[in-house]
């Protein structure tokens, strides 16, 4: 019997000393970090809440306690009962029936209606058919995204459980070394912006996280191929976390299964669709520029077949030596301040991932109080010495005033982002601008995949502000339902029409000009002196963005990029709208962090901003810092 | 066709080129890091000198030109012929043919009768039997070890050829990777001495060097099952190079080959000798003290025959990206100071090993003239800021005090020592001094491996300083002959003896009282106030020298040490003789060292020792230093 099964034997033992007789257990599984008790009588257990508090408690494991699948209506069965139940008026929309965990997920209008009374209709509902209601609002965009990777995990639900049951006996091993330390190997993303990519290894374990591309450069990738990482075979890393979406963090997560990974991928549920959207976007970049892209789409399956969804402040284990906690980090939607506590009290580190440190319009400011942290890895793109940036009030002036001239000209502004999170930041400013009078009112197209990344933010709304929250449930004050936005669907035909029309503003991706649909806008309207291209978000070195900032006023156009057009536009930088903490923020970040931190290795920066920011919060903070290179280890205990 | 098999095509035709067609050329292999040419016509080629350096430098490769078998007369007839041409007086004792390399070795008292008149003793065998004759002189005294090697070592000659081909093939594949970096991985011996562990690394080649135990510890070993070591396999290292014999640094290496390692190991001649004497001593002293050993001897002789060993100032290639020259450290017999060049001029380590910067007895001091160097990783043994030491001069005065004290006591002086180097060192002493002298004559007796390791100094005199060379060669004169000299070797009858005898002096391992015979030593002689314990090494923490350093003044004696004997001998120090550069070496080594290293890390030394020792370097000498801890990885390019 290997050491699971038998410490598996000793727990089962445990919950039937515990359960009382009358309640039943058909049988107790690892899912994932959960442990999964199976009864006859979901209803007596849930009942008694202090039974499954003392058997957490006693047993150290996160429990989910699930309704035997034989006491379970069949599906269609149990629809049509529901739908008997719920009253009308409350707008159901759609059910799922997850058989795997005995929930059925309620979707609809008017969830208040749906709960009932201090919850009658849900218990109604448990008491005929058996199934856990869980009531969620249907978004008022619906995200095509959201919905297939919700029908494919529905789909592989068998494969899942089958992911789960081994990535749970992984985290439940016992450790096998009597050693113990902590280090941290950087992959990728130091002293320089791209590829980001870590491991935090213990005596027992292996974690990665992040495994991005690095925008702007000729295909250079995180060194995956050491054997710290996966030079040792595919499985030699026992788990993968991922800060948030962004391709330098997360366009390389699917590749690994194509090396053959098969374990488990840690990050928020947005993170998860996010990144499927966003690299099944970097393969079609890829094909429309003629490269060949690293991986094909059934390996951004693989990637989120093998997602472990967590919530912000969600304590898990990962491995039987390692918790992670995810924290809001306040940079695009579910992006996350990973926090890992090594051994039992051994050590702690937190990986900052992308932060922004004040609060925008879409998000709170990132966390920085933790229970422990003894070293922090602190992203650095703002944390060049002279990297202030205006506040967001300026900025906002700023883009207000450009929109005005480019108005006043007849021209157009042409703002290049990120289609998650700097595009919704914006159309929150100029859906604002427009209301309030502060801009003439004019189309604001939105190319590439901001359009569908906006309905992912929508579909999340517990990832965003409180109050934007509350206008997004409100159709008349939602600022992205607002009629001047327009997503573009046409193709090129649409867009030479709007190109040829009066101003407006387009939004368009990619946010560094290094592909997608800002190409062909810079073919269409580069030549024009009355347009205004402005850039509010970082440009990597390496990047066309980075270059026509440094003055370069052609434009590479064409298949193949061999011709140019002329760059006659205004080129503005209007710099308070990244997703980037800036100089100060980073510094306020450390200053207020609670705990302080031993050690911060400034990483994800070029040399200088990793370098100036690691020197000066040695000088002022008095705390030991580090600009480490790429493929260098780090011992902390 | 594999990349090697092709490229050894491309060789073949580059010399069948080269070579004028009157000169055969029946074979072409790689052996180890050479390219051996084989040939028909050996004196052809021989006379036709700028042939083969005009071969090597076409193919950047160490080339050895052998005469096919099929021209050497056999040995049997062979040694007959040859002893009728060498004349009587040249004292023949003994002739070893080496069938894969077809040289004869003619060992004889009187190397220059067998040469003859310019040679042409020589010649004229070669014409006679085909075998080309290297004449060697009969050590003075014989080493039991070197024989068994040298026998060992022809006795497996076929497994020993298919090994040499085996890693020739692989220092000569082709680079896979387009990378380019070079790094240094900490596996010990990091603010602290023992396990001395490293690993140099590049995206094609891992090198570990050295593979030591620690002394005084409960077993702790290098950190070798990490990923960057052996935790991707046995075989994940393409190459081990030791800088010398001592146990910290040498005495797992045989245990690579338990783990399934199968590659070469690059040291001197004598390290090769002095690691299979250590090695198999630390087996035995294992079993006495009742631990289990770590490995057999079978895996000594494996990594006896897995040896390929270099002289000081080869340039060899043991990689097809790696360079490595050894260079006197001035430790010990054979050690040495590693250089290794990666790539075509990209970066330049030297390990220092263990060092002695100034000269010795026995020894010149350490190299530190290097064509190129960036980062130098030093020893740090007497790094700390009050670790100066006395000079030898002193030291061998104080030393003589004590000796002559304990006569005027009628006591005895025991001397805890490594067999190996300050033996010979303290013989070199006495010997000189009770000739003039200084002290009375008395018997000095040596116990433990330490007559052993005195021969096979004197087996390998081109590795001691050259008037020390001359006197060996003169039996009159060589001092280690010298009649007071006694080798234990009747065990603890004749100790139990030696005890109730007259002042003498006892010279016995282990050299910090962690075993061996001192234990006995102490047994008999701890309690006896007249006599005087004296230190003339280094004493590690965790060490029962180091603890009687710090006061202890009681010694465990018996089956599991679980006795003890009072210490009522008088503890000297005398810190002069020690195998170990002082602060003041160590700061020398590098002020002197040419070029200037770039940056230095600092090992092989107590926390305080490598931090006092990086930090005054930094400041003093304005370089780039670190004290490393273990299990870290520093990127250079």
């Amino acid at each position: 019997m290997s050491t699971v099964d038998k410490q598996l034997e000793d727990v089962k033992a445990t919950i039937d000393d515990e359960v009382p007789p009358r309640i039943s257990v058909s049988d107790v599984t690892y899912e994932g970090p959960e442990l999964v008790i199976y009864t006859r009588d979901p209803k007596e257990f849930a009942a008694n809440s202090d039974l499954v508090r003392r058997l957490a408690s006693k047993l150290r494991k996160r429990i989910t306690v699930r309704p035997d699948p034989d006491v379970l209506a069949p599906p269609a069965e149990a629809e049509a009962a529901i739908r008997e139940i719920i009253p009308e008026e409350a707008g159901v929309m759609d059910l799922k029936f997850h058989t795997d965990t005995g929930e059925v997920v309620v979707q609809a209008r008017k969830p208040g209606v749906v709960i009932g009374r201090r919850g009658s209709t849900l218990r109604d509902i448990t008491r005929e058919v058996g199934w856990t209601p869980e009531v969620v609002r249907t978004p008022p965009i619906e995200s095509s995204t959201v919905e297939n990777v919700r029908n494919f995990l529905k789909q592989e639900r068998e494969d899942r459980r089958d992911i789960l049951e081994r990535v749970g006996r992984q985290i439940h091993r016992e450790p096998m070394s009597d050693d113990e330390y902590v280090r941290i190997t950087t992959l990728g993303c130091c002293r320089e912006v791209g590829r980001a990519a870590f491991i935090i290894s213990t005596p027992d374990t292996r974690v990665l996280i992040d495994c991005g591309n690095k925008p702007g450069s000729n295909g250079e990738t995180p060194y995956l191929d050491v054997p710290e990482a996966f030079g040792a075979g595919a499985n030699g890393i026992d788990a993968v976390v991922l800060t948030h979406a962004h391709l330098d963090h997360s366009a390389l997560v699917p590749l690994l299964f194509e090396y053959g990974y098969d374990g488990p991928v840690y990050c928020t549920e947005p993170t998860r669709d996010l990144m499927g959207l966003l690299t099944l976007d970097y393969l079609g970049t890829a094909a429309d520029d003629g490269r060949t892209p690293p991986y094909d789409s059934e390996m951004v399956r693989e990637a989120i077949k093998h997602t472990i969804p967590l919530e912000y402040g969600d304590v898990t284990d990962i491995a039987p030596d390692i918790k992670l906690t995810l924290h809001n980090a306040g940079h695009v939607l579910g992006s996350s301040v990973c926090h890992f506590h090594v051994g039992d009290g051994l050590y702690n580190v937190a990986f900052s991932g992308d932060i922004h440190y004040d609060d925008t319009r879409l998000f709170d400011g990132a966390v920085n109080d933790f229970p422990r942290v003894e070293t922090l890895v602190l992203e650095s793109t703002y944390g060049g010495r002279n990297d202030y940036q205006t506040d967001q009030e300026d900025s906002e002036r700023k883009l207000k005033q450009i929109v005005q001239n480019a108005a006043d000209r007849d021209g157009k502004v042409l703002i290049p982002t990120f289609a998650v999170g700097r595009s919704q930041e914006l159309m929150l400013v100029l859906e604002e601008a427009m209301r309030n009078g502060d801009i003439p009112e004019m189309p604001v197209h939105l190319d590439g995949m901001i359009w569908e990344a906006t309905a992912v933010h929508t579909t999340y709304p517990e990832y965003l502000r409180d109050d934007l929250q509350d206008r997004i449930f409100d159709d008349d004050r939602n600022p992205f339902l607002a009629e001047q936005f327009n997503h573009i669907d046409g193709g090129d035909e649409e867009r030479q029409e709007i190109a040829d029309g009066d101003s407006c503003i387009i939004l368009s991706t990619s946010g560094m000009l290094t592909g997608g649909p800002v190409m062909s806008w810079l073919e269409e309207i580069g030549p024009d002196p009355d347009s205004a291209l402005t850039f509010v978000g970082y440009q990597a070195q390496g990047t066309l963005g980075n270059r026509i900032q440094r003055g370069v006023d052609e434009v590479p156009v064409g298949n193949g990029r061999s011709e140019t057009v002329p760059l006659e536009m205004t080129v503005e930088t209007v710099d308070g709208f990244s997703g980037h903490a800036d100089r100060q923020g980073l510094e306020n970040f450390v200053k207020t962090m609670n705990p302080r931190p031993e050690k911060i290795l400034c990483v994800h920066g070029d040399e200088s901003a990793t370098q100036d920011l690691s020197s000066s919060l040695y000088h002022d903070q008095n705390i030991r810092t580090f600009a480490p290179e790429n493929l260098e280890t780090f011992r902390f205990r």
